[in-house]
């Protein structure tokens, strides 16, 4: 990158908002996912304006830019593919407005989803998602990724509760979206072109989500399975039932080994572990949906089924769940981590067949994941020095895609595309939508300075 | 419209499905907005590639296409304003696929809503939005305007269902977006592009739609209220509260005067009624939230609270509410019907704003609408023969946008833009956002053979 690029950047963010220094590069080179690129410089812008400018000069300058949040990306869309700039929005930071009354928070997409949940707790209300990476992951990236989350099944996912955004475009105007209103039909959805678009056709610089009030009774549940199977059935069975149970999480027998193994946790060695959660208002209503997922647990197996006696150990159970990923990635020094989604009725078949595929290639792998809205996590942790472990990883992978797509799924339920799946999209998609979705690359970056190479639209 | 290209129309739908009698025609003229225009003929396409091959050749030989469903809409989306062809989807009017495991059911854009549900009705399941036009309108209407209704408030509105499309493109390639499961976020959002677009970027032949299981239990309830201010504070309070009412509906002074007088229903004779619904699935759960909403009733000067004490006596009162807008519209040949949206702490402002505007004018009106989602419906009755009450309609309409935009609002919660809002986007959108909807029209439609004139987009 041009020193006067460099300079140019500095004069519009400030010296201590920008970094070329070889540690940072590094850093700024990899995301959570196992790919990686070294870019030339990175900001720390704290305004839409400056973000305005250096979208207009990379225009000019044809350099690209990739925007990133935490970097808890898991398929590679904050990794700077093409070089370049790497634009860390966690400076802008705020939260700017929070109004119960019209349902609606105003934050940048610096905050911490963690720190917007602290905020909401007095008041009573919640963002729903809760992807599994709170702690660290920003409001930004979840908006980028249009992340989901355990409470998915039955709350929906972050695309849901956008109600407008600030975006700036890549030629670099600043354009608002969406309405402060809890509904409009007023032109066209713009918002949602731009939710989940992994920051290849904007970035969003302040995000107004709706939230919900939380519900005031929980209860939370166990059962433990002798098979895959019979888990992957009582699923399908509950979401079926006529209840919608707030979380439904699914851990396979390597994930249960792996935390006991190496996170000290007690559980049982069996070969699948449901957890569920339901909640409303009254202890009669939680109490009354349990009794349904109970009864169809034990229609299909359950070997035991225990309910949480008390918040305390319900956190406990969750904590479980929420480390797997973090406790099985130390089991080599990268991993490919999916997120396959089929219909509820397939759950069987892709938890069976995702266990069949990758034991073939004897890595150490874990299956888990929100099973209420058919969406897996098959981890397949591998030694990038080991050449027969890499291919081995890759091509499970593959094969995980191609039975993902023959069950009628779909390649990513909320990781995104990014790098990691891009190769892959052809085998999802019609060639027309592909097609209508490079057109819309096309037309929002017609120099393709905005996070290229992410997603396989700007060939 | 030249008749080579009625017998090219006629060759590709057959003579039975092709019409450009004076009869037809003039009907086809109007939706239930207060525009009109004639078209030069209509067909009703049985296919996919039938709608394939009509937008084809409109694009070879340049004439309008404006698709149509029941009629229904009130902003004149469905109005040929363009001449041309009208490309009604009536007869395209199967139910596909019902898969209640996966929740999910496919259907055609003819299909009556009122039809799905009774399909739906044996299995426990639903498909939630309800608009008051159920009876009549169409799922593709549904889809081409985001179409609302009374669940709104917690259910949310049409696109929140929509999981798959297939579009035929104005250019008339047939493309499929989204997916058969419950999430995903491989690539655009190009499903969301289209629900809401008015039939101005594709006609919908093929519908994916997420049903819902139904509630086991409700509680209706009714308040009357001295004055439109607290009846608008107490909606305001009760979205605040923790608890969101399946349904909450407002009725002005007005509405039930109409009601009363041309209905022959027995309601008192006060300045609001709340209608108010909680559901789910104990009779526990359903006491508590109404309990907390009665108490804000009280709080805000409620004069009589009643509940509704068995399923009919509750139909009865949703009928009354669906009602209003019938009934009214027989008080003047012709009318103005809005949707006008604000954040639910400007409800109250709102809500006597209207009252205050219109009655200057001194043409009957009323307005109701779904306060739990900040959308009002102002309809104004007016004599089409009678300038000076031509003009008094069309200046009150233009008053209540600036008010709602004044208070944060939106000029369409439900109905849309179509022509009847179409000069007041540039009240509501940034500049820039208004730039890219045209983008996004030239590049979907360079000929502007699709619903032209619409949503003043394609200036």
């Amino acid at each position: 990158m041009d020193d006067s690029i460099k300079q140019a950047l500095i004069d519009i963010v400030g010296q201590s908002n920008f970094t070329d220094s070889l540690i940072d590069l590094v850093s700024y080179s990899y995301d959570s996912s196992d790919h990686e690129h070294r870019p030339d410089a990175a900001v720390w812008p704290t305004t839409s304006e400056q973000v305005s400018g250096i979208l207009t000069m990379a225009n000019q300058r044809r350099f690209a830019v990739t925007p990133r949040g935490a970097g808890t990306g898991l398929a590679g869309a904050a990794v700077p593919a093409g070089g370049g700039l790497i634009l860390d929005l966690c400076r802008m930071n705020k939260i700017l407005d929070i109004q119960i009354v019209d349902r609606r928070v105003v934050v940048q997409p610096g905050v911490v989803y963690a720190d917007l949940e602290r905020a909401l707790n007095p008041y009573g209300f919640f963002f729903p998602p809760d992807p599994a990476s709170g702690k660290v992951c920003t409001l930004g990236g979840n908006v980028a990724t249009n992340a989901g989350g355990l409470k998915g099944a039955k709350y929906g996912v972050t695309k849901d509760y956008v109600m407008a955004l600030e975006v700036v475009l890549p030629d670099g105007r600043i354009m608002r979206t969406g309405s402060n209103c809890m509904k409009s039909v007023s032109g066209y959805d713009l918002t949602r072109l731009f939710v989940g678009s992994e920051g290849t056709l904007g970035v969003a610089t302040e995000i107004t989500l709706k939230i919900n009030p939380k519900p005031l009774a929980l209860k939370t549940g166990l059962a433990l399975f002798p098979s895959l199977k019979d888990a992957g059935q009582s699923v399908a069975d509950i979401m079926h039932s006529g209840v919608i149970p707030s979380v439904l999480e699914v851990l396979d027998d390597n994930s249960i080994k792996v935390l006991r193994e190496h996170a000290d946790m007690d559980l049982p060695d069996v070969m699948a572990i449901i957890l569920v959660e339901t909640d409303g208002y009254t202890e009669a209503e939680v109490s009354f949906q349990m009794d349904i997922i109970i009864d169809l647990f034990k229609k299909n197996s359950a070997m035991d089924i225990q309910a949480a006696d008390s918040p305390e150990e319900a956190e406990e159970l969750w904590k479980a769940r929420k480390s797997v990923g973090s406790v099985a990635s130390q089991l080599r020094a990268n991993n490919i981590s999916e997120d396959v989604t089929v219909p509820i009725s397939k759950v069987p078949d892709l938890l069976t067949g995702v266990s069949n595929i990758v034991r073939k290639y004897g890595l150490p792998f874990v299956v888990f994941g929100h099973a209420g809205d058919g969406n897996l996590h098959p981890k397949i942790m591998y030694d990038p020095s080991d050449p027969k472990e890499v291919e081995g990883a890759k091509k499970a992978a593959d094969e995980i895609f191609t039975l993902t797509c023959d069950l009628g799924g779909t390649l990513t339920g909320e990781h995104g595309i990014g790098l990691a799946k891009a190769p892959y999209m052809k085998m999802e998609h019609d060639p027309v939508a592909l097609d209508v979705m490079s057109s819309l690359k096309k037309l929002f970056d017609p120099n393709n300075i905005l996070n290229p190479g992410k997603m396989n639209l700007d060939e």
